[in-house]
């Protein structure tokens, strides 16, 4: 199967074979049509696909076509089919707030439609410390944890300090005005006093999700 | 007694009567001649007198002059006389790690000086957060905690967390390049997930062993 | 009383305890029902409430459940209930400007919620100084100053040079182009020139008033 | 006359024809041979000079070529001649510290090179704001006020809502970590809540002093 | 007359004997009842009123209590009176580009308010620069010019060595992706080549008018 | 012919003759009547137009007068006439992704629309890089190739290490949260670790189309 | 054996329980005692060590006391024994250029000393994408790739397009002025197009061979 | 002739078949070693040189060994040997002032080095125009301008207006304080509002030279 131009855009199908995954469809910043054409093109080749970005109207109109298709409103991802699932490790995202949880959900939703199995832990920030601690047992029994906080992003160090898989520091866009956007959280993370961090883009939960899984793949089948 | 001015300073002579204090003496950006006549003109109009930025040849030039001045190098602070010396509650220095002992020590001098009993925990980072929790019970002695730390600045959310008295955060210009001289700290702190943090400038050891001192001031004497 | 968790948040029902206050609920970044659900949960479970940057319709669903909540729509702030009434010292609110007027009430609410009485002076920004002077002795009757200024932020600086209490600099997101959102308040007021003076994130009341009923308490009643 | 070219530099002869006065020589980021050969061009044409950030060894070859030039070491300015004698207002620059004075200095010696009365008001930071009441008269009397600060830059907005004059606000680079170099004081001059003030680049004293002569000179003789 | 206290603003009736000026009403960041409020407390106490930053709905209601109420949509200025009306010397606004014309014009406004013969000349910047020049002649009888320009704001430069008056730069937030709201504008007037330039904050017409003002009043009537 | 001057603004008539072509009615921050008489001034006048930034309502009102104009919505340029025809070079303009059209699109119209042939090549961003590559002979036909990418821009560093034309890079606003607008894809082309880029503003496909043009004009005719 | 407490440091001697290694020791910020002393502690404790941004003199007095220490002058790392040496995967470290060089061997000498084997590719930036190309069999080798690179930091994006593991990107502080100490590779890194990419701070090789360990030791032993 | 690896480069000898033109070596960054040990390598694989950023210690140890290598204190150039002599159009390389030498001097020698003809015309900044247009018929030669500006770089937009080619504007970083080591220049060029225009980093002469000469190229011999 060959690359299948629209005049707008080119579905890299070799993706799979080159890199193991299908590429994601990004749809802010593109119409309602393009985006539309390019997840129905993907569909109509067998292609899985993950949407990330998706406005309810968009939502809706694939639906309308493909009713197995999937919507989380919240964290704005649209699935259609899975890429594999295989009985792997875990990959488990700590969220830091309730507020963080569209970036968090995007990542679960992300590293599940790869393969892996994904868990969610709501509401761990550091804050009231005792809550992460009290759900530390079930962190640590992941095989690569996603911190996911806004605000000052101080989850992604203390739980780094705390575990010994890798983490994946997911910066969110929550806070007061200095948060910038999530750039004080990104800093935070980026400056992480613990070893064993590495970060992705603001809100990028596709990121966070898409590397996670790939270290989970790293471990192979239990 | 009234200002006695200089050709280039005013001592502010009644600024103790205005806000208790007398004013410090900021030595970065000024000559080591300048810097000298205000503490000379302070010390002999009998004011006690705490320089901070203090390098050691300006330092060697007032010791000669007043022996009794006491300079602490990793602080690059110089006192001569104190404030004070009431029974009052304990101000509290906490520090990250090693690096930012001259922030951290610039405070604990500053409280000192201004009539405070303080002490200084130091590397009680997050990335190792049982070295914090095993001295949280001398931490909650303090009347007011002051968190320095540099690099993501976590320290201050999760002591917040931890504490019920007020926490000032001091941010300290240590860390890789992304840390942009404490900037990453420094929003760390301010967008704090924990209530009960106020911050003072990168590196401002001296605001933040002010402050300190004045909220330990409002319980008055133990 | 153990943490009840929902699936998407976990009341820290033991952080009263822990710190000394119920946590608040910060309503931006969730959704209404989110929101409603924590809050009404809390109240529930007989916990004071203070949720921040409440919307109308939120304000509504929760006052059509809790006639007694009360809605500060220029602040944006819901209260259920208060955490304690005892005859402490004086928390005064010293807002530069009327389009201040925000993030200085949700100060002033957020203190009075805690437990501290409070005052709002309005209209004292340094442009017409004698407007400040003309309130001076009614602002050296507090135990803390909560300085809320946009633009320059210049009021935590000439405020704190006049006052024996400390001065928690409340930045506020007010001006023209180059104020950027309240960095240049920001900024400022981490520079102030005057010690005394520790800052809270831009347009953080709640911050603001919860740190100053921290320092209040520490004066024990009077 | 016309331009001399020099190979690397073209005197702009016509300068003082076209706006009134001779252009100045920026001595930062020319060599010391670059800036002599400026200068002496100047100097031999009949051209008064005002050279600005001029370090030691230049300033020493110069005057040993031309033994009636003045060089102000603090200010890092070197003058030859002067544009005009001419008994017009007055031009005050109130520095906020001692810190301040380098760029407070440069704004004195340019604005009286090209012929203003120019007076320094030293010390007179907003946090002692007794010490700017107790010269505010010797500040009205001016016809234009320069406000030299560092740190949050306020004494331009306290001192614009005192006078009748216009305010040039001169940001210094002095300050702690924040300040990111003069920018916290910028950004706050540039946000001054009282109207009546302009503002100049970080350190500019050559521009402050320039433009307050420029307004100096609109009121005529006296 | 006193001081008359809203419960949310204090109209600063002696401004005009301590500066010479009533002060503005900056409209943003104010519900429409307070600004309605504080323009009706000053126009009932006989004091001329310039609202800036006024959206139509409040000029409604405003010039439905005062019919003499004047309303420049462009500008978003309204004024009621005005400060004076004497033969002074001109006041010249440039403005580079069509898009400039909303602060040119608050700027133009306030002179004129304020009591200078003021003047707008239009689509002058520099990528057509014999606009420029056929202008030239004009731009130079005003006694303070304000340039005002978006982009990279180049026309302060270029006219400040054109003319022998100050001027005032204005940034405007016109501009591509990289202008980042003002920034380049502002920046690029900061550092302008040629001296006699002072800046004023982003989009503040009202500063650039009021600071033009007082240095046409520098010059007496004509 | 003369500039004819509206009130705000003048139309450059002279400029074709000054630079080689007209000058483009950039629409943002112009009302739409403004918008309308400059371009409605310029038809009549003979002057082909092309107008960036046309909103819907602006392009119907140009469109019912004169029927002839060309209106792209997602590029958001209107044309009417064009400059020139003749058989020049091929400027290219190769877009990393479906989002990146917008401003690939406004170059492409923009060379046309100046005289060049021109080309649009979609869908090469460097993630899949064998798309590129698939390309390659197409874009090495292009005497100046276009690079238009968000996120991190990396296309102009790959596509300049292939080619021996010039590389005009083209920045969008393309991207997550760090991207903050198009500046982490402006900075990567800043950087580019391949000679033969220059770089224009975020999203500003004028620019960048009206250099492309500037450059194969250099070719002459084939 | 518990934590040893200096009086500026404590050793966390439980940290390799806890997370599986020794904290590594960051000599910028300390002077050379505090180093020489925390290090020795950890060699005596028959702790292995690893110190980052070692400048010489350091070097020299520990290597004269351990002779086994290891000293690397371009990365600035010294290495005392090494925590393991299993027969794991492969941490392959891909350098744009020799400016890369430094951080670069910070993480290769990083992951070498956790236990992990790892491979150096250098000068396989984008410029010469051929470069890139010729190594590309080794580099899919590797379990997890370390991109290191300045400028734009594209080679990041490029490598995650062509390999199946995880990328580690880690920005360096090389390139011209607008690189601002590797702040365009680091919003470069954090945007890559290229999903599979995560970043760690400015010249961060510790972190990045640290993460990059920890994702090798998921695969386990070969 | 393979790409020759030393342990720390390699050498891309392929690339002037790939792109015309063999890669410079940046030398900031790399140690003299490594430095030499390219340059050396190159040299005499019969490779033309351009080395960037070198320094006198470096410089003395190349001509040593190649006493045909040309050393340009002034630009921080070396080269040996030239790419091309071929009799092609005009390079114009405008700077603004003598400080932009540096800059303006790397773009020179990098077009020369490259094949073209280059002029070097200083010190035509906009704050006397009329030295500009003394020189304008001289740019008008030209097929390329580069427009050399630190400050607020307004030559590049000013000359684009004026001439018929192409400019490629190179920002410096020479200015007061607020010009941010030439971002103001870098932002004010991106922001031209003159079309024409395109940007290149902050001091980086070799990529406006390279990019010219691609450019100059276009037009085939005269």
């Amino acid at each position: 199967m060959t690359d299948s131009p629209l005049d707008f855009a080119v579905i890299d199908s070799e993706r799979a074979a080159r890199t193991g995954y299908p590429e994601a469809v990004f749809c802010a910043g593109k119409t309602i049509g393009q985006a539309e054409a390019i997840i129905t093109g993907m569909a109509e080749g067998g292609i899985p696909v993950l949407a990330t970005r998706v406005q309810p109207p968009l939502a809706d109109r694939i639906r309308a076509r493909f009713p197995a298709a999937r919507y989380d409103p919240l964290a704005r991802t649209l699935t259609l089919g899975r890429c594999g699932d295989s009985p792997r490790g875990l990959v488990t995202v700590a969220a830091a707030g309730t507020s963080d949880l569209p970036a968090a959900r995007e990542a679960l939703n992300t590293a599940e439609f790869l393969g892996s199995r994904a868990e969610l832990i709501c509401d761990v920030g550091v804050a009231g410390i005792h809550r992460l601690f009290s759900r530390l047992e079930d962190i640590r029994k992941a095989r690569v944890v996603i911190a996911a906080a806004g605000m000052e992003g101080a989850l992604a160090s203390v739980v780094a300090g705390l575990v010994r898989s890798p983490v994946i520091a997911l910066p969110t866009s929550v806070g007061y005005g200095a948060s910038f956007g999530g750039l004080a959280a990104l800093l935070g993370m980026l400056n992480a006093c613990a070893p064993g961090v590495s970060v992705v883009n603001i809100d990028n939960g596709y990121g966070a999700g898409y590397q996670a899984h790939l270290i989970n793949l790293m471990g192979g089948d239990e």
